[in-house]
């Protein structure tokens, strides 16, 4: 087990399973040992970035007992959103962009966190520190990740770093971001195929807001209508899964990619001071958030504040 | 308050007091307005090296509560090692080599931990990265600060890279690194204007062992016998410290900094849980420790397992 596995969170977006892949690759550049692995099914959206680019989707784990000694932690830290038995192994390295929490070491590591959209912003820098080159491929899926965090470039996380690593990974990849990007974002938004129990899990958090244990799923459509109109059934699962997982909240958010506004539907009890937070009044178990686009920066905190 | 304060660890070190000025003058040469601050009195070792480059200490303060809106934390993490009313303030960064514990922020920042002997080597990365020159003066800070955090490159904390840059750290400071770091040390070794309780707070540091509330602290001394002859009245105010602060385990290291040994002397209720974790006996409330020279490395992994 000499070998370092790399993985980002549960529940994998287009960023975590990527940047394990790029990073994994980046390390083997230098000599090192490393396998991408994932902790969750891969979505259409990242499906569409591996084919496009030739890849195949990591080897899925659940554990990390008995896989590996050491690991490096991408587009992560939180242990709730890491793989099980995280504590027993040692954390070598994390490439993240998200605040810190819930989250330790017994020693030393290497830990690269920056205020960017998407952890492929912070590899393409490591590439250069380390004086290697990005194969058009590998390019390819970095920008995959950041137009799947930034909403191609529309997000409020988005920073000019991340915008000018896109275009510059763009020319390497050879693709055309507007056209490509649109194209991997709708993939991911044609929701046809997916039962509402593949929506709830798709890209969902856990999050503990004070004393609240929470989760805050997102998912991407074309049209929200194509999730809403089905609210009903919806509810059912959320209040089944509240009741399940003993949660306190369970913020379910659907974006309009076309648009960028959001409708959550909230359950829990404390589905309504959620609501307040932004300022709304749930109605119908609903809140309209005209222009949030960012779990990160626009939800996070607000329900960070909202619950303390 | 639209200034950033920048700091390391209370009872600071030489690492600790120089990179706040290093990488205050650092932010302040890519145009932002920075002010290092310190969380307690300079010890003599760091005001050699301070005089020797012609800097002055910088600000004393103990609370960022009304100082600032936003800090830069270097050279530690830990919240109990941290200012006063840290938890409500933002941290915009940490430039770091511990392990991360304790620590968690609300917002996404800039994080930069390395796995190396001093926060001057991962400075001195951020320089280049920057395409910043490191003038004489700056340069001759870090290189004091390599010098002790690895006890001269003797320290197992000490990387390859902290050799590199300490020896391209010195030629651009105009020093011999053998001769100037000895001599750095020595003033920081001289311990006979210092009382006991001078001592006692010097380079103290604050742990959580499992269970156990634990303070470590560590001077260095050319002869230990300059401490250790003074056990008696050390172990009273040892004894008034655990009471006074509900301490589990005061360990109180001396070392011996030409031969790169320690004794330490241990109080409280786990105190001999404390030796046994290093296979020795505590034996007049005594341990020696041969061939220990880090707190990091050799003493702290050691209680963590000891006392788990």
């Amino acid at each position: 087990m000499s070998k370092v596995l790399v993985f980002g969170h549960k529940n994998p977006d287009t960023d975590t399973i990527t940047s394990a892949i790029v990073y994994a690759y980046l390390k083997q550049q230098i000599g090192e040992e490393a396998e991408a692995v994932r902790l969750g099914d891969v979505n259409n959206e990242t499906q569409f970035a591996l084919d496009k680019f030739g890849f195949e989707a990591p080897r899925l784990i659940s554990s990390v007992v008995g896989e590996a000694d050491k690991v490096i932690l991408v587009d992560h830290n939180e242990f709730q959103q890491s793989a099980d038995g995280i504590e027993e192994v040692q954390i070598a390295e994390v490439i993240d962009h998200h605040r810190i929490a819930n989250f330790q070491t017994a020693d030393p590591l290497y830990y690269r966190a920056e205020p960017v959209g998407c952890t492929a912003t912070i590899l393409k820098k490591i590439f250069s520190e380390n004086g290697l080159d990005i194969p058009a491929n590998i390019a390819g899926l970095m920008l995959s990740a950041i137009v799947s965090d930034t909403l191609l470039f529309k997000s409020p996380t988005c920073t000019e770093q991340d915008v000018k690593a896109g275009e510059e990974l763009a020319k390497i990849a050879g693709v055309e971001i507007a056209e490509y990007g649109l194209a991997m974002l709708k993939a991911g938004a044609d929701l046809s195929d997916k039962s509402l129990e593949d929506l709830l899990s798709l890209d969902a958090k856990e999050f503990q807001f004070g004393e609240y244990k929470s989760v805050v799923a997102q998912v991407n459509a074309v049209d929200v209508n194509d999730v809403l109109n089905r609210q009903e059934e919806l509810e059912i699962l959320l209040n089944k899964n509240v009741a399940e997982n003993g949660l306190d909240l369970f913020f379910f958010v659907v974006t309009d990619i076309l648009n960028n506004d959001s409708t959550a539907v909230a359950i829990g009890q404390v589905a309504e001071a959620a609501a307040k937070g932004f300022g709304a009044d749930l109605i119908n178990n609903r809140v309209v958030l005209p222009g949030v686009v960012s779990r990160k920066k626009q939800i996070v905190p607000v329900l960070t504040e909202a619950l303390k």
